[in-house]
């Protein structure tokens, strides 16, 4: 099973920026764990503030990995291209999110790319990741 | 471990209602399942559709249970006074829905409800739960 | 052939409030006058302030009456969870409104339940029950 | 009693465009039946294209007919003008529409000719012509 | 000195129509009046409730007349084909309202036509037209 | 002089929930007090979270009670059937809010209920029912 | 007869500033052709600045003048006081304009003053003036 | 006990203009009952038209007065600068208004003040201003 | 291959009014111009101010043409009925504008009818129609 | 004559992602089509699913090129920097769209850059791209 | 060089009021400060809570001073009459903020003055005085 | 002291592109003098049209830098991608336009960015950035 966790602009600071939004423990360690708990999946990982870059990743494992866990950080609420690209490929998309975005600012509470993923996890930390593959079991 | 789940108006219809949003499962034989999964976990049901009984069984539960499953169905777009209950008590709410209301009606895009829940959960039909129980662990 | 007319809040006063808006006569010398003239019809009646008590009855005989005359009353505008049960069920639900909603409050304009309703009658003041009679034969 | 059926822009096409719409009885054949059905009624019918010229004809009837059935097609969502032609005179106008517009495209949800009207009736196919006639009687 | 009073949709029933709104005089004796009173301009006057025939008037004149005073009526509020009418010719255009539309409806509060009309004149009942005529001299 | 002071949903918390937004006072010692200050009055005293059960409540006392005293909790903002059960009744009905709902969340701006009521007092705490029964006097 | 001439701000400055908007002429030479014209009429001048200078004017007047002719300048936009003020007295107002504000930015298409005014004029430049005394008589 | 009645706009017209609104009673009389009912406190008043000079005074006072009660008439839905000024002093506000703002035009059921202010009190007519002086006993 | 021209309210008037939009040449002329070079299409042509008879047209040609070329003016932002009339035809319309209307003002930024044309084409002045033409070969 | 064809996000996946949108037809073969029919043409391809890479290019060419045919995809209803580079250069360019964004979802009827393109072609697939050559002849 | 500093309302306060805002120095320290620094430039002062005050000192140096800083306060997001003011003087003007108005309230996100401000400074506490007279230089 | 000017899309045209807009002198000569005058500042200097990539340079000076300016370009309407950027670096922003961005297009008068910058400067050419430098010593 190939699934393939997709980071978006500025998660490369996790652990880093904002500990009160987003906890101290770094994805690294964190996602060293996840692979030991799910020895059955293929666990890739890309991170990139790029939006094409993120873009050309969706499309490049988008018809043959078993799901992609997005978390597209702040092109959630403007990337229409990003939404395409997910209604583009075969592979099932689960968006992510560490915080709830809801009870954030006012421009956090639409997401382009929703519509178009096979579901949504927001508000667990990092625990968000894990319910994401636990979906796709 | 002490879990209520708790279904907002119209989910005791799930496997008899519009069955290509909701599928063909009763959420009976659902629960049942559930409860043999996780057994470390004491599972708790509660349906209604009167808005006001959602509000007193959060009160009810809501200072002494480990977690709260609230899938309040249409009250989540109307209700702030669901939303005032879930404020009021100590006890986490996980948000779940079984459809991406994100790719439904415009009217359902907005959640009055997320921002007090501590996370949100949506799309992945009757797994939606089973997730919601894993955010608990 | 079985109906039920299903009247929502405040609706128990017509003949009492604002009598202006909604005439003198009471609903229930009205509706012993429509049970003799449409004799062919079993005709039920039901009236509640408790938004999912009408939910449940929705759902009660919405799978085996063979039309429902609903008047919800200020929930028309305001019940995405009655909605909802409309369009769970298999029985058609015609709208019916006494004064015309449309000359009346700017709020009172939209309708969140016409859109799951097989049709809509409003403006004729007691007489729309009896043109939502007259639609089902 | 005198009644005119006053039909707005493209209802001279039922019976032949979208007939999922709209049905695939012409509109002539179901005129005729009313008028056998309705002896005591002289039904008079108008269709125009032309928004002034239902004006004119609205001012040529409106202050000796006994009612107006008006189904405005496009134009009620869009013309004043023939909001203030009804507002003028003193033949009651009931307000017709085959379809439900209330589940159409979101600009079909407003109608400017509602409030001046005496009631509404809409979405029972042809039938909603009859049921204008009952509730003149 | 040339002059068009043009008149749009439902102002032929002036005199007629909601006399609370337009005063008991009909336009025609107004006229002549006017006429008696403005010796040195020839008034020319023409109404019609169909939105092209304003425009074709418009055009008609458009280019050697020395003004026209354009109640628009309904159409005041929605037709951009005026607007453009207006935009098009060389003589210039002085909107006129009997009444103060500020203080009607809100939707008669939006004018599409008065950005392109040299000036606007409302209020004053029949009045209006004749401080239109002042205006011009 | 008979009085209702009407406490809508989560107002049973009072004294227990959100002590820095509601005070550490439970409602039932504040009620003591009242009746102890205000012997002239007979205060009557309901709570439900039920939106249709306050409606009922309104209809019992609406036609002989001198006074409501209505805090409706988070339904003030979304009950168009609670507005309509004062717009319906004979007994003054006073808003009553324990916080200043305009310094909280947008939603929270508008009120729903306010038009209907004679008064509203808003942003003293416990005092504001206090206020409320002065302003019966 | 006694006609207030009543200039809000900036409007003192009508001959100096932006005489592409406003033209050449000073106000002063202007007002005192209109007296030479307007024999019949005792022309009062005032013009300020200040919001609340001009509503002191308007309630010292309403109750004993003929008429206001009133260019509340920036005001006219977002006064709520002075469009109190016009409606507390009883001498008719009427709203004056130099340019068709309808051609100018958006914010100026929202007058809070017409709807209390008996009319409007604009667009006519200084004569706006002229036309607004020929309106009292 | 020091306490300031402040009110702006047209409010000196109490008694005189639009008595359906405001009664038929002077302010000054029933400011002169009130002071003879509470003698333990120290009632001062001043009203302006000029918005500045309600913000000079609310500075003069705000920190040494022990309330001020603020009916800012016209001035409540378009004042930011009295907004900052409640704000900057630490003498609590207590917003009164006569009548019940939230059943009179739309732009009045906005208050920029509200949020700033400790509480408010609005729809019974000048016992509004009573109520507030209860409220900071 | 028969394909009529259908263009909307002023469009008689290219070459006469406002040049700087529409250029120099006459409608006539590049008409000519056309046929001569598509002699293998039977081109026709019709214009009309009067909505109403657009709409005739269309139903007229609608069911047995190649296509429409249709620039319907002013009416493209405002005419539900011709979008209907538009829907009910099976002949492909393709929307063609002189100018680009997305640079002109906001209200022309909204096309009703593009959602029922089988394309678009704007911004090339005359030439738009030969291109029009061209999609249809 | 130089001519660039400007393919944005996903327009890589013509052919292969959403054939019921966008044909079965590779871009490709599309494009050595257009070469052999237009070969007084020299027409240049680029794609890139990043944004900033499409300015680049744009910049590139945009000074000695004879034009552009722009899709931009998903960026045409979110990029203020495309629109700025496009308005930065002197070569014309062509909007250009193979399906009909009217058509589409709301938030695809909005194109922040066709304001600054010369004209805009959309809804025939890829024949639109020759379209928009034929304009630039 | 003669420069104009123009503080609107209640920044009298500065170095009094909310001191986590403004900071705790007085404004009075801080000019004699910058009239030492900048030696070569004749700085004036004026500050008014009155809007019409702003307007009257702005039109008498705005014609021949060099150039003005101007913090209008609250005045900033409802003044009309302001903006007025500047555009009518030939002095350039330059907007000066103390706080962050972006990161405030959603109604201080909208200046109407900046539009004819020459540029703007904010964010920078006194400091943006400095930089204010740094750009005139 | 170490500084970073960050410029986004387009910037590099600064001195070609619409002159009218931003001047004729290129940034190169303007930085060139700038460094030559601040010699007690490290100048750094970083332009992309990859939204990306200034988010990756954000993040790379943004823990040991002394200030950035930025100058967003089109993305500062845009981009939460770099809103969020800003947020989590220690490194103060400065916000800097050339033009005055309130007297452009409405979608200009939005800025997604302010809210997380320490201040902003606009309006002032070239000279921004100088005024920018000032502020940080």
């Amino acid at each position: 099973m190939e699934v393939l966790i997709l980071n978006g602009p500025n998660l490369n600071l996790i652990g880093t920026r904002e500990k009160d939004l987003y906890g101290q423990d770094s994805f690294e360690e964190y996602l060293k764990k996840l692979k030991e708990t799910y020895t059955q999946i293929n666990i890739h990982y890309f991170q990139s503030n790029i939006e094409g870059e993120i873009i050309d990743k969706i499309q490049e494992v988008g018809f043959n990995y078993d799901g992609i866990l997005l978390n597209a950080g702040g092109y959630t609420h403007t990337s229409v291209a990003i939404r395409d690209a997910i209604a583009a490929i075969t592979t099932p998309v689960i968006e992510v999110h560490m915080t709830n975005i809801m009870s954030r600012e006012e421009f956090r509470h639409t997401s382009l790319i929703s519509a178009k993923c096979k579901g949504s996890i927001m508000g667990f930390g990092l625990e968000s990741y894990r319910l994401g593959l636990e979906s796709l079991i």
